[in-house]
């Protein structure tokens, strides 16, 4: 299972709308098929594996990180597929939430005699699916708040000079993270400031993230869509509101880069699930602009609160990455 | 000589205005004696390492961080006493950079037939002695300024709440550092503000911290001096003025816990060598109290910059240090 984690997670960021599963078929020991959903959400994992393994699959046992599917799509159900090839046995880490599987697709597989193992790995496959979970359970995508600042919080000197603040390394990992999610958003000031690129670059051609800018003002120029450039969409209104849009739209997985007015009002709504930062070893003073905008805080006991899950170095800077409870 | 490294470490603010040296002997692959700097910078470390050893000190190898004194002072000078012991041979680390000393020590050593080998792990001894080299070259102690922040490098809340922003770990933590300074500085607005015990706490007995507050104003009222709190100095005047008089007085290595105008003016004057930065995961927003005050920076590239030495989580805590590079 833990190899099928690893494969699945190659399609984060790559198949909205679909989650990104991975599947290992073994057989007597040796791996005879490994898959994983496809970019753009299809074929998904089981298909590809099967495929891979053709009639090697019969008898086999197969890991799949989410329970197989059970609906009729554009392609037969996952679920019907693993039993027409005729494994033995199917071990799963999660129950898929989606009303349209929700317990089918485990069902399917025992009606045909096969034996079913559920919930392994299920807190590592929780963590993977998270995108996909809070889409079809909160009706929001997964939100990850990015801010690149220096020592003192700050994210640009008082006349706004922000390039750069952070070195190469840290921006080379920024696209790795971009690529690991479906979109990515910016206030409107951002937008106008850095008029920013808000692509996926140095990984060769792949399926650039939707581009989104919340704005209730006219955008300004910005790349249109094409290869380097994803879709671009601009949105309005109260934060709840966009953020069940954009799920509806398919997105599970969101990044925002800020700026610190955006940041603020995501946090204020309870919106971030996680935060990653770097931190430049750099200060900038008071007057440097602030990394987030103003908050209600009452008292210190309401300021939201995050647990921190990884610290390391990269290049010169610090990382850090801290999850919501 | 990594040994004795880590002996003269126990010395750390705790001997000033001596250095913090230590000294391990040995004898036909035998440690035959070890000693450091004592409490108050008296006995140093050979003599404590000569009394262990006794009559094996003959023919032993003295590894020693810092080179030893030649001049009589309370006591007679150390390298006349390895001399005296009949010690073969002498491993140093750096040679001691104070007048009154630099070179004469291991001239009093080859003087004696003994074999000198100067330079040996210098790099790390030159570290642990920051303090003492920044006073004797430099004529003011080695500053670490100390940051206890928010996610967004912020701390106090808009209503001045800061208590507590980091968790019991990180304030521990803090007290380690301190006792491993020979003062803490603190700014008057501070000083007024918290009433700061500015002592070290959770060691057992243990040599104070001489307490610094740097105000032009009459103090509030803090603890008086005791087995619980060091001597207390008020100072006031330009920064470069103020290190150069601590550092008259005999301190090395002086630890600053802010606030923020404190901060400024020390990075500022470019006095500040080190940061230790404890950042809790909680945001404040821009509302909360900066970290830093105003900084003069026309551009980016006039900001202070430092050099990642070391991040790790510390409780719940990020726990991250900077070097002046
Ligand atoms: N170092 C870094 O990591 C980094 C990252 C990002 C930005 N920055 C810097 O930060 C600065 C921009 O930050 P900022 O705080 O001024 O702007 P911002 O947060 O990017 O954008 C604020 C704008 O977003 C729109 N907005 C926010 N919430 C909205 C909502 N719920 N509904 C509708 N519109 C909403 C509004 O746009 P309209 O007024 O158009 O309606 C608002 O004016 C720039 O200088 C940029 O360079 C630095
Ligand atoms: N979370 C944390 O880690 C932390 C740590 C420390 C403080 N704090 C908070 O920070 C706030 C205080 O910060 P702050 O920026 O207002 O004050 P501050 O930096 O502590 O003190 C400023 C004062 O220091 C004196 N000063 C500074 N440089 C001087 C110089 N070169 N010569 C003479 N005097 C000098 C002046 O005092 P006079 O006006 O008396 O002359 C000045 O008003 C408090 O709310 C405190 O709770 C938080």
């Amino acid at each position: 299972m833990a190899h099928a984690l690893r494969l699945a997670r190659r399609g984060l960021g790559n198949v909205w709308p679909n989650p990104a599963v991975g599947c290992v078929l073994v057989r007597a020991g040796r791996v005879v098929g490994r898959g994983w959903t496809q970019p753009g959400g299809r074929p998904h994992a089981e298909p590809v594996a099967l495929d891979q393994a053709a009639g090697l699959a019969r008898g086999a046992t197969a890991y799949v990180t989410l329970e197989p599917c059970a609906h009729h799509g554009r392609t037969p159900p996952c679920a019907e597929a693993l039993a027409r090839a005729g494994i033995a046995r199917c071990v799963t880490a999660l129950t898929d939430p989606d009303p349209r599987v929700a317990g089918q697709g485990h069902a399917i597989l025992r009606a045909a005699g096969i034996e079913v193992t559920e919930d392994v790995l299920a807190d590592r496959a929780r963590d993977l699916q998270a995108g996909f979970l809070s889409r079809i359970t909160r009706g929001r995508p997964f939100v990850t708040l990015k801010l690149a600042t220096s020592f003192d919080g700050r994210i640009a000197t008082a006349l706004g000079e922000s390039r750069w603040i952070t070195g190469p390394a840290a921006r080379a990992h920024v696209h790795a993270l971009r690529l690991q999610h479906d979109a990515i958003m910016v206030g409107g000031g951002t937008a106008r400031a850095d008029l920013p690129a808000l692509n996926v670059r140095g990984f060769g051609p792949v399926r650039q993230p939707v581009r989104i800018v919340v704005s209730s003002r006219p955008l300004p120029d910005l790349p249109v869509e094409g290869p380097d450039h994803g879709p671009l969409w601009q949105m309005s209104g109260r934060i709840d509101a966009i953020l069940s849009d954009i799920a509806g739209r398919g997105i599970t997985r969101l990044f925002c880069e800020g700026g610190g007015q955006l940041a603020a009002s995501l946090l204020e709504a309870g919106a971030v699930d996680q935060l990653a930062g770097y931190g430049a070893g750099v200060v900038l003073g008071a007057d440097g602009r602030p990394a987030v905008g103003s908050l209600p805080l009452p008292r210190l006991a309401d300021a939201p609160r995050f647990r921190l899950v990884e610290t390391r170095s990269i290049g010169p800077d610090l990382f850090h990455r801290w999850m919501r409870d």
